[in-house]
Order: structure tokens, then sequence, then C-alpha cells
């Protein structure tokens, strides 16, 4: 159960470079991506329409991909071009092409109705390519449904807990009643956590301040492409954070999270963590990367772990908890944007 | 197909210890060991109520055991006891805790209605904590159906083949027709070898005599919690053993097996091996464990072979011959105490 | 979906020596093939009557078969002839033995109804034992139908394309159409690349001549045992090869390709590679056998991956361009022959 059509995350513009023959799994769906020698990137159903053979074993040539069993080429909109032996190629050779958009360092493809893909509804993410932003484009894999890793994602209070030595660090966070805002497309979440004792613990040895925190994160999750955008921060206790005061030891983040479903049970994992604070220091955006990407090993742990539990048990009988009020929010308003669609698509 | 109200070994006391939280499969139920910080082992579903997470990843703390995903802590009777931010915990929190006693240094659990959970049901095992006796408590994995591991048992004639090199060594075994006693919940199985030419080749090294033996194995295997318990020995020929009488050389041994289901296609493996002489030597007493769990992963590899055979096949068209009758009677009293417990149990 | 009535190659011959019991899996059915005593080869179902412990953990004995879980034992045609303890065995103890017969180093086994097994209708494979030839007999595991083995084998077109840089070399192969006669079980198919500008990649450093180059393919494919026996080679151009006269630097070769069905999903691949210059160079046979292998390889890599496209999205829909020609036709006489087979077995 996907939602189609929206842009999702394919790739990073770097995982498609040269000859590079990408081959990823979207949606169920397998495809390949390469780069066109004229620029841009394609994207192609990864399965050649004569005998199935996979395209990301062929060879680009030019703006082209050649199918390596038997040589069939197809460009960048999927026709057969050639066929070789025969001046004009055999009927019914062509593939599907998805539409392309590449945009803030990453691959955008369309999954649904190509007459609909309006390169206008790409998430906007600036932070990722922003020069006063510095952060490290990076990739997980994760092997879970792609709504756990949301679910993940839209609550919290796992800081406390899965988090406790990396990027949570304090009770606070479980204890703490975020604001949640219905959007038109998403949730908005909003957590402050004021005078908080000291830095979480992923900040150490990175610290620009001590003693007591006001904490913020504050992130909007879309439906469309399950994007997670987050404003986050950690300012000096009383300095004015909370009414947009930002002191110059503040240290001040933004990140990108982008979920893109694989098959049903299997999801890719696209992500930033930028700073605005000492840009020059490459060594520093190393760090936060690691120190960041640790704490979301510990998620990939939990939620395998409980992937594992749904696939042999099932998922119903959970019991809702005052936690899962954005969770449950954002599924709610996911199934009915599928559900819509699928009605959509049904009548024509 | 499994009896489900009686008392399963679950696991070794050793293996509950300190803050290990031993996450173990029995009968297809996913089930977190850990002791409580006042004593005594406690069992619960290792899944939280909540999202599902395991509670194998959690954290014990003190008689509780704290989900780590969201923070949800239960008692050792399964009642959610704390969920952060709230008073009270929401309702259906609540998870399954399994009856539980320790005895014979092995964690029992039952499986069925809790209601009957009667200690007095747990069979016996003294040979385990006798002080008069020395073994080593081990366990294996059987990636089989616990009824083939339970056939094995049943049926001593492949001692002859599976353990020639072992703890066989004689055609004899094979050729003997032991007694079969029918017992209220079991089977017993009484073999005698008298006068054969030596020891058999697991002693090798670790005799107390020379020259001929009569040799025995007389065991009982339970319904019950699928549990063997076996007297047997070797004793110089001619010297009384078979009326009761056992020369001062004589090497005397208790085992006990017992195979835990897993699942429909794996089992757990309790085992241990006793002997009562030379009992300060634990030099002999390793020795002796190692030569047996040799014989065991013999039985091992037969076993998982004949698993993947029918697992492929079916188990249908096996030919009966005359060594099964011990086992086919195992296997109908086994069925029948199955169906009646089902009867039961749908009877209300 | 199998031809039945007909040989297939069950092992080459050095597999079944001395003691060795070989445990092979043949349209679906586990088989164990051993090395009687008293000379040639035995093939009987690898699995034990009583219990289903398969025989391939057993232990030859003379010209029998004893399965080591508790000691029947079979002889050569499946008869069960000892039941330890027992002067008789017991009744439906007897197993499945098939017909197999020792010829041009291979071991081949008839599937289908036994009373049907004419050894004259094994395939003629001469080459392989011929002392006039010289090659290694050599064996390789496919994770992919036999039909998609098949495919490859009879279309060349793949030369220019898998093996561009292997056994192809060259685009005349996929450009030029092949000559294809329709032969009572099978398909012959002939293949001549005229003034081509050098000899193909895998012949580079056992050279015999250099310039232009007159090269064939010319090889039949039989639906009974899906074997494949090609005469190929290259001579000089325009030394008159294609009118049979052949110049004595000329590089002939003959190569067996036989595919026999593991099961639905995988196939066992008998080869050889033979050539008839140079027949004292053992070397020289190494080193074609070698470059021939990495050519093989290539295509299962190819072929593979395109077995797992068709088992995650099925088969139908692929396009039909004009090199499946031979393909076609030999598929649909493949299909046309089981279903005369399955028809003529219905009927009884």
């Amino acid at each position: 159960m996907f939602l189609r059509n929206c842009w999702y995350a394919g790739a990073w513009s770097h995982e498609v470079e040269g000859e590079a023959l990408l081959a990823r799994k979207i949606l169920g769906e397998r495809i390949v991506f390469y780069r066109k020698q004229s620029g841009g990137v394609a994207a192609l159903t990864d399965r050649c329409s004569h005998r199935f053979a996979p395209l990301s074993l062929g060879r680009r040539e030019g703006d082209c991909l050649r199918c390596m069993y038997h040589g069939l080429m197809f460009d960048a909109g999927g026709v057969c071009v050639e066929e070789p032996g025969r001046k004009v190629p055999s009927p019914r050779t062509d593939i599907r092409a998805y539409p392309v958009v590449e945009r803030w360092k990453l691959v955008w493809i369309w999954m649904g109705d190509p007459a609909r893909a309006d390169p206008a509804l790409i998430p906007p993410c600036p932070y990722i390519d922003s020069p006063e932003w510095a952060c490290i484009p990076a990739y997980m894999h994760f092997k879970a449904d792609y709504r756990l890793v949301m679910d993940n994602l839209l609550d919290f209070s796992h800081l406390s807990f899965v988090h406790a030595n990396t990027l949570g660090g304090s009770n606070t966070i479980a204890e703490i009643r975020p604001k949640i805002d219905q959007l038109e497309g998403g949730v908005r979440i909003t957590r402050w956590y004021l005078g908080e004792p000291e830095l979480a613990p992923y900040l150490k040895g990175i610290e620009r301040f001590r003693g007591p925190v006001d904490r913020w994160n504050i992130y909007e999750v879309a439906l469309a492409g399950c994007v997670f955008e987050m404003d986050s921060g950690s300012a000096p206790a009383g300095t004015g954070a909370p009414d947009g005061r930002l002191a110059p030891e503040a240290m001040h983040f933004h990140s990108i999270q982008i979920v893109t479903p694989e098959d049903e049970r299997n999801s890719h994992y696209f992500w930033m963590y930028a700073h605005n604070f000492d840009l020059q220091n490459a060594a520093l955006t190393k760090m936060l990367s690691d120190r960041v990407e640790g704490g979301f090993v510990e998620d990939r742990t939990m939620i395998e772990a409980q992937q594992q539990v749904i696939a042999e048990t099932g998922d119903s009988g959970m019991a809702y908890i005052h936690f899962d009020n954005a969770m449950s929010l954002y599924r709610r308003m996911l199934s009915k944007a599928i559900a819509q669609e699928q009605e959509q698509a049904a009548a024509g």
C-alpha cells in the first residue's frame, strides 16, 4: 500500500555518476538509474522487454542503455532504438521510463501517472545544498515496512530510551507533550525542552557552550514522498530561543530524512544532518554525521526487530497510548490518501 | 501440534543470570526470560503491547522489564506499571506472563492454561543437582520437529549405525528386542546387552575395567515436557548387574534429555550425562560430556537431514518395521493426549 | 514441466568413484548415485523407506547401500535386503531404483517409465572419449530454470554482448541470420561468419594462425536430455572451410553441453570443449577449458539474474524478436513433447 502520485527520493546524485548503472527497487518495482551523457538522470524499468534480463547488467551508450544479453538498446524515454540485425526494432519492445528530476542533490522519481508528474510538487529541501549549511548526504537500508520507520520519526519519546546515550539523554523527551498540527499534506510536530541540565550525548566533544540548555525539535512530516524536515537545536537556557532569539553560541541544525519504500518490508533511508556554525570544519561535519548515524543504527536495530515480530504475529491488537497521536494521525491521513488515489485510478 | 498443559524446560538456570534477557521461542511463542532482582525467574511474552517491539531488547529494572522503544515497563506478572508521561498506564497495555518454576537447575515454563500450572507436575530430575552425581548442564539446537528427535530417543537400534564409533560400538544394540512398557504418561524401555566384548567407544580412555561387559539402557520417556530419563551403565560381564548387584568397577550413569519444541520445525535440547564414580574428577565429567555431545551431533546431522527430506516430500508412506513399536506407541499416546487437550479446550 | 522418458546426464563417471555417495536432485527428485563394487553405477531414491533419512548419509557395502540411521540395506535394484534383527525385511521397505547406463564418461539416468529405458536412446557423445579429441569433463550449477539455459544456447546472438571479450568478439554474430533446421527430436543451427578480421578473444595466446577468419558454429540441440552438440571452428578466411576443406592450421572444436534440470528453478550443466590439434598439450586443453568456462560464468551471471526477475514478475509479456525463432521452435517442440508424454501417462 503506497502513495504513487508523488515524487520519491530514488538516489543521491552522486550515486548516479559516470558509467554507474544503479539498480534500486522502489515501491516493489525494479528500476535502473543512469546518468545521460548529455547530463540529467534517466530511470527505466530494470527489465529488458525481450527476455527480461536486467538492464542494470547492461551498458550505457551515450544517452541510451543497451541490454547486454541480446543487445537491444533503449533511449532515456524507454523507446527501443536498436535491435541488432534489424533496421527497425520489433514491435512491443519499448519499456517503461519513469519521470525523473534532479534537485537538492537528490534524484526524484515519480512512480504514479506520468501525466501528473509536476516538478513543482518536489518537496523543498534547500538545506541540503545551501552554502550556509554543511552536511553529508547519507544512505541507509532498513529491513522494515516504511510505515514503521515513519512511526519512529513521528514519536520522539523514543529518544529517551532507544537513544539514551546518543541523540536523547534525558527522560524529559518522553515526558513532554509535543504540539501537533495537522497540515494539508502532513503533520507538524513542535517539541521544546526548556532548562535541560546539559547538551545531548551526541554533542559531547563538539559543545559550543556548557550548562543548562533550551532544546527544540520542530519538524514536518509530509505524506508525499515520506519526507521529514526538521529544525532543531540547543541554546543556552533562558537566552530566548523559544521566542526566536538565537544566542551566538546556540547549536542550530536542519535535518532531512526521507523514507522511500523499497517494497512492503524494506525501506531506503536518505538523510543528512546539517549545521550552520563552524562551516569550514569538515571534521565537525563528519563527526556530527557519524554520531547521528550511530543513533539511526539504534533505530534500525529496534525497528527491524519490531518488523520481525509483526511478520510473525501480525500487527493487530497493538495498544494505543498517549504518545501515538501524531503517528496515528499521520497513518490515518496516509491511508486516506492512498484510498483516494486508488479510487481515482479505478474510476479511470 | 503440541501438548500445552505441561511444564516444558525453557532454560537452564545459568542462562538467566544477572541482567541477561533470554529470548527463546517455545511452541512457536516468543518468550523473554529474566531473573528478578528479588530472585526467581520471570517469563513474559517477548512483545511489547504498544508497538510490538521485542522486550528482549529492553532493560531489567528491579523485578520489572522496560521496553526500550518507548519506555513502557512491565512487572513479572505482565502488568504494565509505567507509561512515561502518564500517571496511570493506558488501558490494554498488560502482556502475557507465563507460570515459571525453577527446579533441578532448570527453568520450567507452563505453556497452557495458567490455572492448571501445578508445580507438583514438574518432572523429577534429581540427578541433575544431586551431590552424589556429577554432570554438566548442556544445550543444543536441532532444526527438526521435536517428534523426530523423540523418535530417535525411542529407538536405540540407531546406536549401531549413527553412533558406531561413539555411543554404540556393536551391532547387538540393533539386534536386541527391548522390553517396552506403557506407563500412565509415557513409555519405559529396557535394554540389556549381556556379554558384549568390550566397552563402548565413547568410554575409551576412561575405562574402569577391561574385558566383556554387561551393558544396559533403561529409560522412561514422558509425554509431558518430552522428558527422557535414563539409567544406564556397563559392568564386568557376569557380575550380576541384571540382578541389581553392581560391581565396584561398574560405570553407572544417569542422563536427562529434554526436547522442548521451539516451533513446528525446530527444537531445543537440554541434556546432561551424570556419573557417580570419581566424583571430584572434573576433567572426567567434562570428557564424558564432550564424548556424549559428539554422539548427539551425529544424531543432529541425521535428524536435520531427515527433516529436510520430510519438509520436501511429506512424511506419508513411511514403512513400519519391528523397531518402531516404542516410537509408534509414544506417537499414538502423544497424538491422543493432544487431541484430548484440544477437545477440552474447545469444550471450554 | 519436464520430459521424463529420456536419458538425462546425472553425473560424470569420475564423480561416482570409490566409496563416494553422490546426492543429486534431478527433475526435483532426490537421488543418490554410487558405484557398485562389481562395477557399474547404481541410482536409488535418496530416501530410506523407513523414516525417510537420506541414503546419501549411508554406507556402501559391496553392491548395496546401507541406511546409517537404523541400518536397513538396499541392493542396487532398490530391494531391501537386510533389516537388522529380522531374518526377512518388513513389507513395503523397497525403494525406487532408477535405470542407469554409463557411457561417454557420463552416468545417464532414466527418469520416466523404466520399461521404456532403452540404452539405444542414449544421445551420442563420441567426442568426449574419442582418442582423437582432447577435453576436460566439467560441471557447473545454474540457479535457473533449464529452459532459460536452453534459450541461451539456442540464440548465439548473445555472443556479441555477453561474451564480447571472451567467446564472441564481434557484432557480426548478432547480425547474421543463422540457418535453422527442425529435426525429428530437436533443432539444428548453422552459423557461418566469413572474413572476420581476427580470431575470437578466447583464442588469444593459442592462435594457430593470424589474419582474417572464416568461423562457424554448427550445432544440434536435442529435446531428449537437453543435449547440445556443436561442431565449431575457425579457419584462415577463404581456405574453403564452408565447402568442407579444412586448412591444416584451422582450429576445430567439438563441444557438448548438457542441461539436466535439478528442479523447476535450478539446473546442472555438464560440458566439455574438445580440440583435435596439438593433442598431447595438456596445458592447451586446460587453458581452452578455462577460457570457455570464463564465458559460461558470464552466461550464468546473466541467466541467474534473468531468473530472479522472472521469479518476481512472471514471464508473460516478453517481446518476440527476430532472433527468437530457434528458441521459440525448440520451446514449442518441447512443450508439445511434454504434453504428449503426459497424455500418454494419463491414458495409462
